[in-house]
């Protein structure tokens, strides 16, 4: 698939596959052409790799995630790795045969908060498998260069389709501000909760207690590192984080369940100066007790995607700093992919991530 | 009353009369006498000037704060301003005649958070007028000299008394970070949203939006600097702030009135990657709608008190760059002062600061 | 000079009289057009006023500055306020007959210190008056619309051209994260050394410890607010800084001399945990004494012009945070504008801003 | 060892045999009983190892550290772990038999440094083996509670007597303030700079990228993780660096040569926006290019000793995130000290630290 300038080794498939979400609990794997014109900026990926996202699976169980709807057909799939097959004439650090995954969400590089260097916080970003943006489960894709990043060669396929969600968590862990040696909680041990433990201890945190009332989920988390577990159906947790810490309490709380009733205590486990970080998104309000805040004078961090940590994300794989294997529990061929969305649906006990390969990946 | 040495002039003066609270409801200016060492490090202050805070006028009407009840006859009054009439052995930095300010909570040094440098967070910190801590509605008290400010010449003892409500605006500033040119939102204009507009302004902030449903207030808050004011009764914050900063919103939402309604849209105003900063506390737990904050990636801060501003806020009081004269409505004389307790219960519109000045004063 | 529409205004005046540096020494005013087109996110600007900055005069007298060689003609100027004269189609929040000022480096928005938020440290920034990009000392000028903001009516023209200067000081106290009340040195009474003045008072400080070796400069610091001043040629800093802070040292250090032998003592005056800022550019390398650093864990930040503080400014002139009007000491016509730059190249005593008034102004 | 209620179990031992510096190159191993009471809060230790520091060895050598003279003879020895005798009737969180490292340097909780949180910054700290206070190569020391930590069962006692030298190397990233997948470069691969390493890499630093002209050096520091060694004496460190961060260059440098000339080059690796941190302490100031500082806006943090990290240091030695076994790389038996201190005064290549062994260890 090389070329001989390394711009322009894609002649075109024809291959028009794609996982399109026709309508609310509808799936079809069918020919879906979609129209993309490669500017100078940009490259054309062959996509190898897939994982399914919680929001994927909520856009074909509900049909829309709060103000976007599903109106029209949609590929779905948004955490992806591929191989360069063309390249815009302006880019240079990137060149055709390069395996590489990509940051999904294209923001205004002109709007206020682009500028500001929060690229995520622009409301014009466009993101993959977002109405009415294209996701990925397809053969090609056109992605700005910049916001494409070259795997190194002892970073797999499936581990770079695994950035996008662990960006969530490394973004978690930069908001927090860890210093090393913290003691943090992780509420929530699903897979936003796991890629939070993991990038925890990257950024310098020596334990990380996890609280989830799925034991299931708990064995996982507690593969992951110094992690002690909570199962909060049995257990306290702030008595237990107490108990751990001398009473004084954890450095930093990442609340990664969205689950009202745990955030109602959210300062309970945490220490005097401490930072707790919103991962997790509740679908209401939640109760905050801001006296009890304020006694700890708590810092408060929230957390929206991502920005500027894909690069980071790739560099703690290939170090060893982060080992997402764990995480990966099944991998299913494009052709079944109907059936993976079906099976990550149904939220089987000790499943977290399932990724779907491309033909010939 | 100097001696020689700077340090022994205070020889008694018998003056035991206090403002004592004997119970819920009830107080009486009667003698009431303190047993008081002075320590090697402590001062011996002649209250000067002591203003009524609303915690001082809830224990008189509902006899107990939170966990804190009056079980026992107390001495109320914590904003205090004064003269060093003795010092211990070891004081170097006052003198007998200096006039002073104190900084009402004394830490245990030894706490985990006192070694931390948050002194305020030290759960034994005991705090003038704060169950069984008496205050210092009397004629002396013993005070450590590192708590003990000395005012300059063109700071007067009302403006020192002041120090204590202001070292919260100014704690809820330091908490926001502001930046040169901000724009900020103070929700409230009680005295402590007054003394935070003061504080937003002497921090940096070009402008500040002040809401509230009470005209009186906002009229003292317009004469504080470059003031909008919103009547909340009338017109929506959030509206009125986008309209105000070109649909970009606040940098900072200083959180003042201690309204549970209030609360519920604080993030409305805010613009991407703002602050909001928790001053007021309110009695209940808030609706705190996270999905909001995630979409700013909100900063959220909370105040206790305040730690290592006293000295600052003399500093600023002396340079001009604050000035809290508006906010002291009216003075009386100690031999008053339970009438000035009582005016201050009923809570007259226009009436921000109430100040007790000593006899002899 | 309005339209309808608010965009198209602009007919051309044929006015191309241009302040141009034909080479090192040797200034002439005379007809040099500048092909200019409007982009769609483009205004183009009537010149109004334009500041001579050292930089300018340095071209002028030496033919370059550092690596930045005047090899061409060059039009100098680049602190410079004027009027909209129309508007690129896309161009949504200024129109014809706004009052502004212009940010006069354009950087590539897609550059990897652009995406970051650090526009000014792309090394492919595009900045007025330094080889090979011309200046504004004539008629027109086209300019992003994202670096022209709106002056408010209280603003002039003649502030509004001190904005680019004002920005540096801005910069250097949003550097320096200043606290409210902290204590500062500036060092160096010059213009740079006076725009860092008023923005540490506006960011917070108190009080300002000025250190020239002129009594001149330093008289008109002295105007500025809380402001002390030190003649080093007559007094050592560090012993006045330190018998001004009880022994403790100034919070911030603000180099603003750009002089070798100031930065030798750099952390004479500062406290324990302090900041130093180097706003000026020596230079040669200077002496650093790391283990006088290393003793008050020093934290050191530099300046690089500025970035997302123009709008700032602006909102702080309008406050009335900031009040440039002592710093412009002279207003010459453009006519005169060769003069203009002899007379600052001689560096009078007692003159800080020279600035020029375009025809029609 | 034990008493019943874990207070009192010390009744002495007679044992007075220290390592004596008498003066400049003279060692003696010989009875030195040294004068301690116990506090309320204090707890007598026995000491178990006892690591070399080079500033030990430089007293051996030179008889001084700057402004600190051996007039007196001095026990030497600061790196220390060992096993709790005795507690002091306030001492809650230790009992006796504890394992346990120590923090050498006792500030005045009272001075204002302390107060803030920066006690490492109080001039008035006394520090162990610095002139006039002994270190502790002798059997017992009393010690604050506050600064013994409890090892926990998986840290040895030569790992605990890590914990000192370690704590700079976490202080150092800690002011850093480290992101997760932060790329580091460590000039110097000393002691200090390999236990910066260490911390870098816990702090979540993907890459550490190491000079030093010594290879065997270099070697050690290869061991350490996704470390990339340059040796500067064959080969250009920034040109390495740049070359390995697609020209960006590295977002922190840690300085721990104390080299003037690798100081003189301090940015030129560095990226934009990137932070340096003087560990190493230069016995000459340094030349210093602020004007390339400037370019990159860079942050220069300083490191003096360290505060509020030993509890980080055994926590992260505990978890695993940190393995100072690699450094240690010599233990002798404290009747054979004097030979210890010859062997660490000749610098043998490969050798890291020398740890002394107390009798019945």
């Amino acid at each position: 698939m090389s070329a001989p300038d390394g711009k322009s080794a894609f002649r075109g498939t024809g291959d028009t596959k794609a996982l399109v979400l026709e309508r609310r609990g509808e799936l079809s794997l069918r020919d879906f052409p979609v129209e993309e014109t490669l500017g100078s900026r940009d490259v054309r990926v062959a996509i190898h790799t897939v994982g399914i996202c919680g929001s994927d699976v909520h856009y074909y169980t509900h049909g829309r995630i709060g103000s976007f709807v599903v109106n029209e057909p949609m590929i779905l799939g948004h955490e992806a790795a591929g191989v360069v097959v063309e390249c815009g004439s302006d880019v240079s650090d990137l060149t055709v045969g390069d395996r590489v995954c990509m940051e999904p969400g294209i923001a205004d590089p002109g709007s206020r908060a682009s500028r500001l260097g929060m690229y995520n916080l622009d409301p014009a970003v466009r993101f993959w498998a977002t109405p009415p943006v294209h996701g990925v489960l397809r053969a090609h894709v056109v992605h700005p260069a910049h916001l494409t990043y070259k795997l190194p060669g002892n970073v797999s396929f499936a581990a770079g389709a695994m950035v996008e969600p662990l960006a969530v968590g490394v973004q978690a862990a930069k908001q927090a501000r860890v210093k090393p040696g913290d003691c943090a909680v992780v509420i929530g041990a699903g897979p936003i909760g796991l890629v939070t433990v993991l990038a925890a201890f990257a950024a310098g945190c020596a334990r990380v207690i996890v609280s989830d009332v799925d034991d299931r989920k708990l064995e996982i988390a507690a593969r992951l590192g110094a992690v002690e577990t909570v199962n909060v159906a049995e257990d306290n947790l702030a008595e237990r984080v107490m108990g751990a810490t001398d009473g004084w309490g954890a450095d930093i709380v990442f609340e990664c369940s969205g689950n009202e009733k745990a955030c109602e205590t959210i300062f309970a486990p945490l220490c005097p100066g401490g930072a707790v970080v919103f991962v997790g998104i509740p679908l209401q309000p939640i109760a905050y007790d801001v006296a009890a805040a304020q006694l700890k004078e708590a810092r408060v961090e929230h957390v929206f995607r991502y920005a500027h940590v894909f690069d980071r994300c790739v560099a703690m794989l290939s170090s060893g700093a982060i080992d997402v294997a764990p995480l990966i529990t099944r991998t299913m061929p494009f052709e079944n992919s109907i059936e993976a969305f079906e099976l990550a649906a149904s939220a089987p006990p000790g499943e977290v991530k399932i990724q779907i390969e491309m033909p010939g990946a």
